[in-house]
Formats: structure tokens, sequence, C-alpha cells
């Protein structure tokens, strides 16, 4: 106990120094390196022009028209979905919604750089070429690590945050070329590389910085009546554009088209489920905020993989069936539980709305390309939507599955050592994470105005 | 008086059993109704590879394309539009976001079965087909739900309102069925079957639901002023994507073009004129949030069949000029004597906002097509607009404005019929609704955190 | 100070008769202005149908589907992003959000009718056709104001607001014609003119109208927790949609894919300067809300101009970099300083996120015009960037470069004369503008509901 009062003592959030050096110093990196780099691809560069005429394309066969409106959705789960979930702490919204900023405007251009040089590389040139698809997948990349924060938020400071980014995305670079391309997998919507992945590694960096005093900060945790509002926002918003999440790099025509009716359709029975169970554990039918916050979403993580495939529409329902009770289930039994016997503090629940519902989507898409076949997807639909082409048009339906199944735990392993490593590496005392009795409170990183007390006052009472 | 006080001692919002019993099995049902009838159509399924190439269409001639943009629109207003506009109690935000989301994912499957009965079922395999416009048809179903939710906000329970979602989403399809297909009239945005159809539903519904001692919940009911700022986030998510829902289905090319147009002119000065009422129906001129929140919106819901129509840009910004005029006064004057003598409680005022202009909207729509000729549309454009083809290519315009006017008043008549039925079966005592005295309050049915109760506290004093 | 005292008792904020006057006159001339000169243009017309025979053209090629997307996520910027950027004040939420509505709303009927008169009217008929391009110009166009509106949040009456609004269109759309038209310069995100003009427009105004006694509201000035969380919504929709702000009418193809690339990558490099910079200003490094809020988005206001140029990825990044720096700097040094030295009160302070961003975009984007060439943007390339054809094919990239600086300067010259001009007229009694000691306080222009004032008292105690 008198070491533990000790460690409370040295523990001190000022970050004046590390903050405005770790930003300034990486962003100048990201300077140097996108000027050695990155350059437009043929379709953004002033040449397009040119390049049209020569292949016999119009302006619309540009990638472009096919993506964009999908990328900006992607765009609004990534900074107000994924933001203003994490609004729902009473006293920790600004560090919710802005730490959510920070790291994925930061993270987003370390992804540019680590994902263009596993994909975009041009061998000739040494220079990686950007279009809107790439974009996209440093959203995506940046999806994972803010997964990983949900399992951090309130305990770590941005200094931390900034380190799980710049190593998250690095493994999810990695991860994701070893899986797409070795493994030579499907994962448009990731299920894999992005949930399963970003919620174990959040889940073992959060383990490796267990805190056994963090009941201190008991009286910060939880959520006040507006808070529980704004993080609907976030919900929402995550929920409405997960069909544009799942679809933004499928194949043009039937793959973007059949992913969204997929992942609408398994959202819309998440939703009902998740409802259902949080009624019935509740002594008087009443439902919980948390539940309706999260769980209702799961059935698009767990479609991450598989809304590309001719899951068929029942299939999908049948997914977000489950999903919805199985997240939810998590919610009440598995968190405290996890919390209690393998000291696993989760903040939000990531376990129960990323990890499981990722990696059982990751086995569920395994199955169903197993058993794919010619006569449901057409000879040549089955080549297209699984890619079998060059070294793999010979590949089995079997051995995809199998593929696919291996892949998922890849994504597990990577989240799972890469964030154990994490962890160690924010052990060292030099980065500013708050004490076990000032987790969850904004005034540790954000100048909050006088008038803020005296509610808190009026709401905590 | 006793009487009174009898029925609400036996009064319990018990939902533990009924709602988890709703939600499984009526989500068990979907599961196998979707298992028999619902397939992916040819622009979703894998074979679409095959059917382009036999067709001669490239990957952009698929459907998804001119119309996945407005579905996002359409789905942001179904979940974030309609939930958060109903979040302007100030006890009641968690109800009305909340249950907004459960009935309409509820709705939306049950929507794509009843609509694809109607419209999409292929005779020979018996099979329903459903590509991105049945999902955009699905949210447009559940809207007409969500309007009518509006008239019972605060006053009943969420198996009631599941209840209300199951038969509404029936009506809507028989009603649209006769509309569009058996009368032929032209409703891309729902003036009609949407808003009419809706508005009149919950009103019914709400006036056989009547509460006589509803006073008692008088200290639950009104907004405080972060509920009204957040009901503008619903306003304004609809007022600015309501281009997008009057444009969803039309025509691609000119009709999707001219449908946004109209619309986007129409809202701009129904806020301009509702601000004008606003002000002159107060002493000093002050605005009320009530009429912002909600009468800026009315020139959208009036467009909604003539969008598509050569109504020419200063016919849109009449109907909007008047729209928000009418509107406002509604809210001013019609509600309150409405619940005076007409004991019609319509919490959010969806008389003013929905069932009028929506009534309206039908009635313009009659007239603009009435006159509409050759010249103004060109002879082709005028048989695309109005789609006189086959056994109609010999109705004159004339006989189409009137069976326009005569949708109109179908759509009126089975909200006001249906809705009358349903209040009925939702009197059964078996529903869980809040006693007179516990209404617009969530605790009834979530679980809100303790530190609620205070800022309550001080918030009401 | 006995002057000024008598001055107090004066001012009035009763409006029931100028604002609905104000709103129906204008209105009314909307509908007749509509009705004279706007009709459809040919791919919103009903004779698109024998337009597209005619032209061997499909509905794909209709502009609409290569704008759509991008004008309503300009759409929501206007009215969510704008909106709720200015709900942060602790009172003042419902005139940030509703004022914005009510100006944006009238405004952009006004900008349909005035940039049409510059830049649709058809010399043959007298008409203006508008379509898609036209409504994001109206949009942009209302930008300029809302801006302008940030400097004035708190301080006006929502009538001062609708001639600054008249006004403030009526001036843009004179430099707009003088910049794009005569000096031919290009301006695609209007670095030079929306930003740059819009906020020296409110500075000017701001500045003419300074109030001496403005410390005597100071106890309704500041933020809240809850209405800080608020203005973040609105930052990330702006930030999160300005990609399709600077891209939404560059040319089809490259010009679109390339903005966005460019205002992507200039955004994510300012969030992380602008932290950094928050957190070194302050002892303990703590974050400013007001700095995350607005600094985040300076990038993308320099961008403006740029952003369709071949400015390279890491030259974007260096633009986002240093527009972070001076930004954040701009708010915590020189908002004070032009406080007390120039008399300059700047609510928002417009002049650090929208003047000199804006500014220093027009003459980056000099720069940048003057050093373009074959080599880097291909010959065809050159010309369709910056619409060489005509009477400027033989224009010099260094010329164009001139022109472009100039361009700027005449941006800044309109909003400074344009804003000293509105603003005397401002300063005439008759407004109802509140009172030194009645600003920031949505009391004087909005029913408030009684329960707000407790609230109040237990946030201000």
């Amino acid at each position: 106990e008198k070491r533990s009062d000790h460690q409370q003592k040295v523990k001190n959030t000022y970050i004046r120094i590390s903050l405005p050096a770790v930003c300034f110093v990486w962003q100048i990196a990201m300077v140097l390196l996108f000027g050695i780099f990155i350059r437009y691809n043929e379709e953004a560069d002033a040449h397009w022009v040119e390049h049209k005429q020569q292949h016999n394309l119009t302006d619309i066969d540009n990638d472009f028209y096919f993506r964009y409106p999908s990328f900006q959705d992607v765009h609004v789960m990534i900074f107000v979905g994924f933001g203003f979930l994490m609004t729902f702490l009473k006293r920790y919204s600004f560090g919710g919604v802005g730490f959510n900023f920070l790291i994925a405007a930061f993270g987003l251009q370390w992804a540019l750089l680590m994902q263009g040089w596993f994909h975009s590389l041009d061998q000739d040139t040494g220079k990686i070429y950007i279009g809107i698809e790439n974009l996209i997948n440093a959203d995506f990349c940046v999806a994972g690590c803010l997964i990983a924060y949900g399992a951090l938020l309130g305990k770590v400071s941005p200094v931390q945050l900034m380190v799980v980014t710049l190593f998250g995305i690095t493994l999810y670079a990695v991860e994701e070329y070893i899986i797409l391309n070795l493994l030579h997998c499907r994962d448009a919507g990731g299920s894999m590389v992005i949930h399963c992945f970003g919620g174990y590694y959040g889940l073992a960096i959060s383990w490796v910085l267990y805190r056994p005093n963090l009941h201190q900060s008991k009286h910060n945790e939880g959520s006040v009546y507006h808070s529980d509002v704004f993080a609907m926002i976030g919900t929402l918003f995550l929920w409405m554009f997960w069909p544009s999440f799942n679809s933004a790099i499928t194949n043009h025509g039937d793959g973007q088209h059949r992913a969204v009716i997929n992942t609408y359709i398994a959202l819309a029975a998440s939703v009902v489920t998740a409802v259902a169970i949080s009624s019935m554990f509740h002594s008087k039918g009443k439902l919980d905020m948390v539940h309706i916050q999260n769980a209702t979403l799961a059935g698009g993580v767990a479609m991450g993989t598989s809304a590309e495939f001719m899951i068929s529409p029942y299939g999908a329902l049948i997914v977000g069936f489950f999903m919805g009770i199985i997240s939810t289930f998590g919610y009440v039994i598995v968190t405290p539980f996890l919390a209690k016997s393998l000291k696993l503090q989760d903040t939000c629940g990531v376990h129960n709305l990323h990890a499981v519902p990722g990696m059982l989507g990751g086995f569920i898409a395994a199955i169903v390309a197993a058993f794919a076949s010619d006569s449901v997807y057409s000879h040549q639909g089955l080549i297209n939507t699984f890619d079998l082409t060059g070294e793999y048009a010979s590949r089995t339906m079997s051995t995809q599955g199998g593929y696919q199944a291996a892949g998922t735990c890849v994504a597990m392993a990577f989240g799972l050592i890469g964030g154990a490593i994490v962890g160690l590496i924010l052990k060292l005392p030099i980065w500013g994470d708050p004490a076990d009795d000032n987790c969850f409170d904004d005034e540790a990183y954000w100048e909050v105005r006088a008038c803020f007390r005296p509610l808190d006052v009026a709401l905590a009472l």
C-alpha cells in the first residue's frame, strides 16, 4: 500500500515537453518521408488527361467516383463515430473525442507510408503512388488503433497514445501484408485485420498496464445523462455508415452493392437482439445505454470479412442475430469477469464489440468461403470475388477457407504479442500518464473552464 | 377520479418478459422469412460479372452508383434525423433516440419483406430480389412509423412501439401499393405515402390512447437548454439531407437533379418564414426553438411528391414560403386547440410538420401534374416523369392530377382508420405502458445512472 | 460613463416588427426574382431525355453524379459545421446554431440570384439556368457570411445578421467575378474569395461595432463543458468534409481526386501541430479546447486555392504543418493583442482561422501557380488545371501567379472596405442589437425555458 502511495506521488501529468516534442519530431519526419516517397497516382495526377486518352477512358472511369462517397462515410466513422462513442464518460469527453482526433490525424499519415511501402511501392521509381483507395486504407489502418484506444480510455496520456498509434500502425501494416498478400485472404471490411487485431492489441496493452488501484478513480468513471446522449451520436454514425465501411474497397459493381446489403441487414438484427438481451438482464426489463451504444454494432464488425461474399441476406441476418446476443452477454457477464479474474481493465468493452465479433467474423468468413461454389457465384464471379488469379488460380475453396481461418489467427497473434510489447514500453515512467486516482479526468490534460467544477458537484452529489 | 387512481396503480412498466419475447420471436420470424424469400438482385449478385457482359454494361451502370450517396443520406435522416429530433424532452432523450433506433432497425427488415411481396416478387421463382433501391424504400417505409412515434413520444412502451411498427409497415405497404400501382400516382419523396399516412396514423393512435390525466406528468415534459441543442442535430440532418430523400428513387439524370434543386429551394424558404411567424407570435419578437426545430422542415415534406415535377424553382420557393407559415401557425394555434377540443395529445406536433404539409403536398402535386404539358416537359420528358407507358400511355394529365388527389385521400384514410384500429389494440393492458404520472420519463424503461437525479433537481427547481 | 449608461437604456432587443418584416419582404422579393430569372439548366430539366439523345450522352454523364456527394458534404459543413462550431458559448448555443441556420437559408437564395447574374445568365433569354454546381456555389457564397458571423457572434441581432448577409452575398458575387473572371484566377476551395474575404469582412464590421463596455457581458462569455463538446461536432464535420469542399467544383477526374488528397493531408498535419503549440503554451502542457476546435482546420482553409494544383502531397503536408502553428499562435497571442490594441472584438477568432490562413493560402497558391510547368502537369494538364484557353492561352505561369496574388489582395480589400461600410449601416439604432451587458445571452432573442436559469446558476457559481 505504501509503495503504491509512493508510486502515485511520482506520477505527474506534466507533458509540456514530451507532447510537443513527439508531435513536432514525428510530424517533421512525416514531411521528410512524404517528400521522399509519396506522389499522386495516375488518376489524381494532372497527367490524367493524357492517361485517359491513351487508355480510352472517360472521367467517370476514375476510381474516385466509385469510392469517394464511401470514403467520406468512413472518414465520419473514424472521427465522429469513434470520437463521440468515447465521449460517454462524464468527465472525459474532451479526451475521448480530442485524443481520438489527434491520433487519427497522425496515424493516417504514418499509415499512408507504411501501407504504401507494403502495397503501393513502385519498384522502378521507389515512390508510393496514392489515390482515393489509399486514403480509405489509411483510415482503416487508423481504426485499429482507435479500437485499442477504447480499451485504454481515461488511463493513458496523449503521449502514450501517440506511441500506441505509431506501433499500432506499423503492426497493422505487417499483419495486413501477411494476411492479404502472403495468405491471400479476403478481408474487405477488416473483421480480421482491423477489429480482431485492434481489439486484442488494446486488450493486451491494457492488461500489461493493469492498475490495481484504479478504484480510486471510481468517482470519475461512468456517464451522466447528456454524456450518454453524446455517445449515441458516435454509435449512430458508426451504425449508419458501416455499410460504406464494409464496401469501401470491395470490387466495383456487385462487390460494393452486395457488401452494403449484407452489412445493412446484419446491423439491423444486432439492434433487435441487443435490446432483447439488455432487457432480459435487468430485474424490471430496463435497457442499459452501454449495450445500446455498443452491442448494436457487433453485426457490422462480424460482417467485415464476409460482407462481399454470397453469404445471402438471411445469412447476414443470422450473423447479426447472434452477434447482438454475444456482444451484450459480453458486456453483462464477460467484462466484469475479465476485470476480476484476468485483471483486464477494458474501459469501453472493446473485447465485446471488436475482439470477439472480429474473431468470430473471421471464422464465419472462413466457413462461408470454404462452401463457395461456381453455382452460387458463377464461375467468373467466384474468381472475381476471391481474386483467384495468377498463382492462386488453382486454389480450391476449402483451401481458401483454411487460409481465411489462419488469417484470423495471425491477426489475433499480432494483436496480443504486439500489444504486450507496446504495453511494456508504455510502462517506462516518462510518458506523463495519470495516477490511479486521477484517471478518467479531463483536468489532467485539458484546460477545463472554472465553471466546470460546480456542475460537476451538482452532478456527482 | 378514484377509478383513474386505481387505473394508475395497475399500470406497471415491467417489460422484462414482453420486450425480449417480442424482439426474439419477431426477429426469428424475420430470419425464417428472409431465408424463404429474400435474395440479391442481379446487380448485387456475383453473377453480375456475367450479367454485365451479356447486356453490354459496365460497372458504373450498376444502379448502386446512381443511388448509394442518396441512400446513406436517407439512412442518416432515419436514425440521426428522426432520432435526435426526438431528444428534445429533458428526461426522455434516451427513449427518443433509443426507441427510434430499435423500431427503425426492426421495421426495415419487415419493410423489405412487405414491400418485396408487393413490388419485387418474382412470380416464377417466388423470391424477392433486393438491391439498393429496396434498401431506400425500406428506410422510407420506416419513416412513416417514426413519424407516428413523434405523436406518441413519451407515452408508450417500447413493446407498444414494436406493435405500432409491425402494423404501420404493413399498412404502409398496402397503401403504397394502392397509390403507386393501382392508382399509378407518382410520389418519389412520399408526401402522401410517408408523411400524410404516417402523420395521421400517429394522430389516430394518439387520439385513441388519450390520457385525461397526462397533466400529472407535466413536470417531465418540456425541454432544457442542452436537450434543445441536441434536437437541433436532428433538425439539421433532416433539413440538409432532404434533397437526397426526395431524389433518392426518382429517375436517373434530370429526375434526381431536379428533385434536389426543388427541395433545396423549398426548404430555404421555409426557414425564413418560420422564423418570421415565430417572432411575430412572441410579445417581444423572441424565437421559439420548437418552431425552429420543426416548421423549418415543412417545405421538404410538402415537396415530397412534386419535387420531381417541373414545378419550377419559383414554384418550389412559393411552396416552401407558405409551408413555413402554415406549420408555425400550427404549432402556435392548432396543436393547443387540438389538445383541448379534440383531446389529441401530439407530443412532437406531427400534425403540423407531417400530416398537414404531407396532405397539402399531395394536393399541390395533383395540381402541378394536372397542368403538366409536352411544351414544358418535352414529349418524352412527360412520359418519363409520369411513367405514362403501357396501359397508362393514354392517360391525360388532368386525369393524372385527379388520381394524385385521390392518392392523397387514400393515404389519409389508411392513416386514420389503421391508426384507430392499432390504437384499440394498444389499449390492451398487457404492453407495459407508463401511468399518466410517469410519462416522458426515461426511468421507466432505462437504467439511468444515479447521478442523473441531482442534475434533474437542479434543472427542475 | 453616464452617456454609456444612457446608451444602454435606449438599447432594446424588441424585434417583433423588424425581424418578421425583413424576413417577409426579402423572402417575397426572392419569390419574385426567382419567378423572373431562375430556371432549371438542361441537366435538371425534363428536356434532358431529348438533350442526352441529341448529344449522345447517358445519364451518368449528368454533372449531378460528379458533384452530388460533394454537394451534400458542403451542405453539412454550412449548416452543422459552421452552426455547431458556434454553439461553444455557454448561453448562446441557440443563437449560434439558430441564426446560422436563418442567414444561411436566406443567403443561399440571394446567392443563386447574385452569382447567377454574374455567371449563369443567358444573354438571349435573360434567364439564369441552375444546376447542382450553382447550389454548391450558393453554399460557398453563404460560407463567407457565416465566417463573418463568427466575428460578431453574440453581439448583434438577427436583423443585423440579415443585413450582413444581404450585403455580404452581394460583395462576394462582385469580388468573385473580379477574381475568377476578370483576373482569371483559380480558387476552387475559396481561400481567397471565401475565407480571406469573409474573415476580413467580419473583422471590419466588428471593428466598426466596437463595444467599449463589452466586459459587462463577461459573465455570459466562455464555454461550459458540454457546450465545448457540442462545438466539437461542428469542428469535426468541417474537418472531415473539407476535402469535399475544396474538390466540389474542381475539374472532373484528376482535379477532384487531387484536391481531395491534398486537403486530407494538409488537415492531418494541422491537427498535430495545433496540439503541439497548444500544449507548449500552457504551464503544465494542457490542451485548450479553443485551439482544438479551430486551429485544426487551418490547413483546409489554406489549401482552398492550391488543392487542385500539383502542390504534391508533401507540399500539402508542409502547408498544413505551418498553418496549425500559425493559427494556434493567433489564438494565444494575436487575438488578445488585437482586442487590446486595435479594439477588435473577434468572438470566434476568425482572424486566426479564416482571414490569415485564407490570405496565406492565396499567396501560397500564387507561388505554386508561378512554378507550374508542362513537365509536372503535362501540357494538356496545365491547360486544364488553369483553364488557359481562349484569350488566356498565351498567359505565362509567372503571370498567372501574379494574378493569383492580385486576386488575394482584391478579396482582402473587398472584405475590409465592404465590412467597414456595412458596419456603419449596422450602427443605425434601428436593428434591435443587445446592450453591452446583454451580449452572448440567448434570452435576448430566444424563448428560453424557465428551467434554464437554475442550471445556469449552478454553472456560474
